[in-house]
């Protein structure tokens, strides 16, 4: 490695150039941290021609990834690309077989690959770094391998999608509806035109798929986690939330169950004042319970191109150090194979919304069927609601239960439909709690 | 090292027993995560023959910590002894002279001779690592050296004393006195019978002089920061700075100036919803701003015996794996000479409480005196007050500025009293936000 760690970059959009910027803006103090020179000697992309803000007439030009990712010109390969598939799959293949470090941002490949290629960074014993991918300038990964270390952990869930929680912010904040803030949103460039990837809670749920297995030491697995978006929100759900003194927020949740491992992701109440309740706008935030460490949160900036680029900066000079740990923790033979916990094993609080045909005896009627499965009530909220329709009125029906397992609640409601108690389909929150 | 990391163990209170009840519970984790065995062959505490709930028989021990320090039969020696002197400090050196790696929990030891450790273990080679020395279970040194290695830090702050903060939020919550709670705390073994230290912002201060030297490439030096206790916070301020949408925290707040470094550790109003706003009861919380990162707030354990061990577990796997890294993330020969900045740059916003003689034209002779400091004022509430002596009847005047410097404001201060307008010394506060 000599006195001068030699990076190729693959993918020089945003993050890529932030990358060149600390690089260039921090050229010394790197130095001093990594104990070389930290240099950037070769890149790729798909436009030569684009100004980036950088001179690069100093570096090798490859308009293949793979080109560069096999370079004996560089030690560490930094793909920046993303996608799942090819070319960043075949280019980090590449670059783990000629003995590169691999570093990368890509949350799809590695929910998709990360044990396979976790295995063959290990055979050929180098470093296979994702600080950049979860969470942007947030150091999870490092908390997650190397700071809880001494934990086993049980339990973790975040907000770890910024785009979601600026419109759900949005929303609570300014009383406006779900599809005027995404609107809004994609018109300041913070939403995708299609941004089904985001509000769906798939990028979540690539997220989540990663952390959940450096948390628990288990293979990758993306097709487990249980995924709903943030699409049936209603302005009504956050306000209805807030009297009763929660925030929604879009969490992903992990828990490490005797059974097995829960993975979802879905609208969430949050008690206001608790970790999370306060990370607003696109900020993201990880609660991480270690058996020995306790509770711990880490809040920050989630994305954007200089906080990624900053993650990317902290697995360099791990490298650079000498800092190779296993991508995931353990060695990769040693990653337990991935066991489904049953899905009535999660227990917590719902949020239960309910349009009732307004008529005598409903809510004793629903109370008893709660009862039944033995839900017990921790607050409920009750309004009338002028209807158009005379003939039919309604009122909305708010409840909050104390914790109960998810096949209690399912069975309830599934009653309460069945015997005509609503207008509308019930809708249904889960409540997380530290 | 062979296939065995042999750890020797200064100290045997409430951590060295969490560091054995941890090693003893992972054993197999820990070797995964290690990449080697972690097992402890020696130790050394006061007391034999006291029973810490582990059979000690298989271990070396010493009544000595220099001993073990030098013993031929440890390659890495846990100093958790405490205290800035010997024998903690002959211990430290006599380990690191004779080539053991260190790691220690001692914040008053690294606050008083930080920069010659660090020194001396460069010098030899070996690690001086210290997670457990700030904010227990939170890794905040990781997160500075390593996870924000790719950033200047401008700004850090945090609650790092977690008596202090238990007091205070007691006093919020429950509306009782400083001294009622103080007094609680002491009978719950939350605060020792001389609470000085931590009531004092000592603790604090000690802890804020290691993290800043980290954050900013800086010798350490605990004597240029400025401290004030929470002694002196009453109810009335909780209670008027909560009307005004703030929380009073202790806080450390370190901040690199052009002009030189600002390091000072006092009771703080920070507005409600805000980071470590709603870090309550015994939790700590760092924020750190990089200037890639951005924004970074860290919460969890700031003490406790579990949570302080698994920070000395994640300084022994660092040290297994081979992530050695200079004490201070940068060579020590490369830390700069401290250079303080001048009171003067301190610029933020303050909570004044002003007990006013009530008398005509007192407020606008006040409103007078800010204006010719240019100190723009946010809010203003002013209470009567019963008054037993009738011929001198006062009113609380508690107003809150915009940002303005400490001179400026210290400056009016002393001008209202030199005026007569206060029947009791003014009480300042100053405001931290993001």
């Amino acid at each position: 490695m000599a006195n001068t760690l030699r990076i190729g970059i693959a993918g020089l959009g945003n993050v890529g150039v932030g990358v060149l910027d600390i690089i260039r803006k921090h050229e010394a103090l790197l130095a001093d941290r990594a104990g070389v020179a930290i240099a950037v000697t070769a890149v790729s992309a798909r436009d030569k021609a684009k100004d980036r803000g950088h001179d690069l007439a100093g570096l090798k030009w490859f308009d293949d990834p793979v080109g560069l990712a096999k370079s004996p010109g560089i030690d560490v390969f930094v793909e920046l690309m993303g996608g799942e598939g090819d070319p960043a799959k075949s280019a980090v293949e590449a670059a783990i077989a000629s003995g590169k470090h691999v570093i990368t941002a890509n949350k799809a490949l590695l929910a998709h690959h990360g044990a396979a290629l976790a295995r063959a960074a290990e055979a050929k014993g180098v470093a296979l770094n994702f600080e950049a991918s979860v969470a942007g300038g947030i150091p999870i990964i490092k908390a997650l391998r190397e700071g809880l270390a001494g934990n086993r952990v049980t339990k973790l869930f975040g907000i770890m999608n910024g785009t979601c929680n600026y419109i759900l912010t949005k929303m609570a904040n300014e009383g406006r509806s779900f599809k005027e803030v995404l609107k809004e949103a994609q018109d300041l460039g913070y939403a995708e035109a299609d941004p089904t990837f985001d509000i769906g809670g798939f990028d979540t749920a690539h997220k989540l798929a990663v952390v959940t297995a450096l948390a628990f030491g288990t293979e990758v697995n993306l097709k487990a986690i249980e995924i709903e978006g943030i699409e049936a929100i209603t302005l009504d759900d956050i306000r209805n939330a807030s009297d009763m003194g929660y925030k929604i927020k879009l969490l992903g949740v992990a828990v490490s169950h005797a059974e097995g491992v829960e993975q979802r992701v879905h609208p969430t109440l949050v008690p206001k004042g608790s970790p999370v309740s306060d990370t607003d706008g696109v900020f993201n935030a990880v609660v991480v319970k270690g058996d020995f460490a306790g509770d711990l949160m880490l809040e920050g900036r989630g994305a954007g191109a200089h906080p990624t680029a900053s993650a990317v900066l902290s697995d360099i000079i791990d490298i650079a150090r000498g800092n190779l740990r296993p991508a995931f923790g353990i060695p990769a033979a040693k990653l337990k194979p991935y066991r489904q916990a049953p899905n009535k094993a999660h227990e917590g609080g719902y949020y239960v919304a309910l349009e009732l045909v307004d008529r005598p005896g409903a809510v004793a009627a629903i109370a008893r069927i709660l009862a039944d499965q033995r839900i017990s009530i921790e607050s409920i909220v009750q309004r009338g609601k002028p209807s158009k329709d005379l003939q039919r009125e309604t009122a909305t029906f708010i409840l909050i239960t104390h914790d109960t397992l998810e096949t209690s609640i399912r069975a309830a409601i599934s009653k309460i439909e069945q015997d005509g108690h609503v207008a509308s389909k019930p809708r249904l929150i889960r409540i997380e709690r530290l």
